[in-house]
């Protein structure tokens, strides 16, 4: 797995020897430094040359050779990632704060660039998914909760603990699609399978969830037999796009940013195509205020393929073609804000074990990616939206809000 | 006023002569019945030939002369309704049921045409104001809520009278925005200023409320003043578009569906030129799953201008140019169907007051839209969008839910 986030990036090595600075290396640091005007961020090169901001940094970036300098000059949206998770640049104090002020920069110096999207056919879907979850149970139990849920918590008060609030998060969906007893559920994109085990436990339907990662699949098989609920928990090794069969409720947590919106047409078919005539649905999903391409090197490195929507294009190409009505949709992004606290927290408590099992780069990677994923939400650069909604001429709705 | 709704009609006399119905004639009443084909619905010409539903009807419809039969044929959208409120249709048994049936036909045959819309240009907007909303509160007195609330009701439980559900509305916008003492509201479309009131009154909030509608605004100032909140709230009797000052909140309930599309980004940039760095908003309006026009007949006799957006022509127009992040939506249109059922008992008590006040072709026309109306909220045709958002920036954001 070391050998998937070192691909083709070796050169920005932090041995790199580089010649002393120059004006035009000067002039290449005041260049980058002024894309962040007004942040609190010191910038060096490798011979000590430093600028300061006007007003305390919160964090200093050196840059270790020229090469690391000029990728910045030259696209920083992707090779930010890249010279930090091989050490090409250095980054001390603290880093979640240097990406929020990053993320709070005018939007006009926003250079995001949708160069590079691929499409997701079913292939490239197993491809960027065994990229990503197929890293290894072992290595999300590291840092995840015991039941293993690698998407926004839901924390009714602030200080509780993220098992706690993964299990609030569980049932707030729950109480929202205000599932009965008997009922039949679809759920797309399932994990390792935490909230399918959940509805059929403490709600009493029939689940049936639908993943293409192997890995996660026979995990969450194991759970389901060492519980006893297989006969009411079926786990299916198979794209979202090939669900068939009857439900009352459609369920999607955490995956609608991974479908690519050249794909959500194919979702509002399996939708359409499942629900029942009184059947209701769910998604909750990383999603954006304002359309831009999720950050290259994220792309790269951590989600191929990813893409989180906003509003109007979940309306646009899922919900309205299949005639579905929004009934309830919540925001939750300061939720993953929280979340990611306690991610990183444990995250730094078993960077050295990480780092066994992959290296160095992994470590940074992953670091830079949890950091900046938190940024994002505490900026608004994110967002979480959950949103309930219905068949548009079905009147089994809730008369009025239970949470 | 009763000239309003008359002009440019009167040939859809209820004495004018037909001849006797012709073959074509029969076979223009089995086109009309095809385009419901399986409502149960009975359809009948002049001279008595009738065409049964397969079904026990719940309705029949008459058309007393060939001018009205061809009218719904050449266009049924706009002419339904010119020939019932001219009384050259005549429908009995249930009008409501009729018209769900209607609602509910298949979506293909659903010929509503875009043509006519015009732009609601200050100008334009104030006499659409004038048509329908200085019909004279004496009018509205008859059979709205005693606040005069023209708006969609929130029912806590389904009985409760209109009054504790108007109230209950307030109570509902003011909760959703987490107003608190001192802060400071404005709120574009205020009507009869019952909720700049409550909230001043109940939430210790300053107001600032907007209205086009002289009469509307007379009332609401004499109101203020009778109840002693001339110094938090302040009635402005001008447009939207020229809000000015700074807010914490800004709040609009009803108005939305009035402004057309063309004017969205008007609104967007009212919001945004006003709304402090942690200001937040909410939107109350009719909407849609998916975009149609208003039905041209209530363009013409009742709702000159309005048009019920989608929420993807929300997000897109008014939230995401101004960096808006969406914080909660929730869809009440069963409560405007609730709301109707007690708006069109009251109408129906005051039918021989609004006869003597107007004619019998305002009456049956406003019978017609009230019905026609809550039928398309419990057919799913129309929803009720309530939406909290704010600044995408701030962090000032409720926690969780209190309602």
């Amino acid at each position: 797995m070391g050998a998937t986030v070192a691909t083709g990036s070796q050169s920005f090595s932090n041995t790199a020897v580089s010649t002393a600075a120059t004006a035009f290396d000067r002039w290449a640091l005041r260049r980058i430094q002024l894309t962040v005007p007004d942040a609190p961020i010191q910038f060096s090169l490798w011979d000590g040359y430093t600028l300061r901001p006007a007003v305390a940094p919160v964090a200093s970036i050196t840059f270790r050779n020229r090469r690391a300098l000029l990728s910045w000059v030259y696209d920083a949206d992707l090779y930010f990632g890249e010279t930090y998770m091989f050490g090409a640049v250095e980054i001390t104090g603290d880093l979640l704060a240097l990406l929020e002020a990053i993320y709070r920069r005018p939007a006009s110096s926003k250079a995001l660039s949708g160069r590079g999207q691929h499409p997701n056919t079913t292939e490239a879907s197993r491809a960027n998914v065994h990229h990503h979850y197929d890293l290894g149970n072992d290595f999300y139990r590291l840092w995840l909760d015991r039941q293993l849920l690698y998407t926004c918590a839901y924390f009714p008060t602030e200080d509780c603990s993220l098992e706690e609030a993964q299990t609030a998060k569980m049932d707030l969906v729950c109480r929202k699609l205000g599932l009965r007893p008997g009922e039949r559920v679809v759920e797309a994109g399932c994990g390792w399978g935490a909230l399918a085990l959940h509805m059929a436990r403490s709600y009493g339907v029939t689940v049936r969830a639908f993943n293409i990662s192997s890995e996660q699949i026979a995990y969450a098989r194991d759970r389901a037999s060492a519980e006893g609920l297989t006969s009411s928990v079926e786990f299916v090794e198979d794209d979202y796009r090939n669900v068939s069969g009857r439900y009352d409720v459609f369920v999607s947590v955490g995956m609608l940013e991974h479908v690519g919106l050249a794909h959500f047409s194919s979702l509002s078919d399996a939708i359409d195509r499942t629900l029942t005539p009184t059947g209701r649905g769910f998604l909750h999903f990383i999603g954006r205020n304002r359309p831009a391409p999720l950050n290259r090197w994220i792309r790269r490195r951590i989600f191929p393929g990813a893409y989180p929507p906003t509003l109007q294009e979940v309306c646009a190409l899922v919900l309205e073609p299949a005639n579905l009505s929004v009934l309830d949709i919540e925001n939750l992004r300061l939720h993953y804000a929280a979340t990611l606290v306690h991610w990183r927290s444990r995250f730094e408590r078993a960077s050295d074990e990480v780092a066994e099992r992959f290296d160095d780069a992994f470590v940074r990677a992953w670091r830079l990616y949890l950091a900046g994923s938190q940024a994002a939400f505490t900026t608004g650069w994110m967002q979480l939206f959950q949103i309930v909604f219905a068949r548009g001429t079905s009147n089994a709705v809730p008369w009025t809000r239970t949470v």
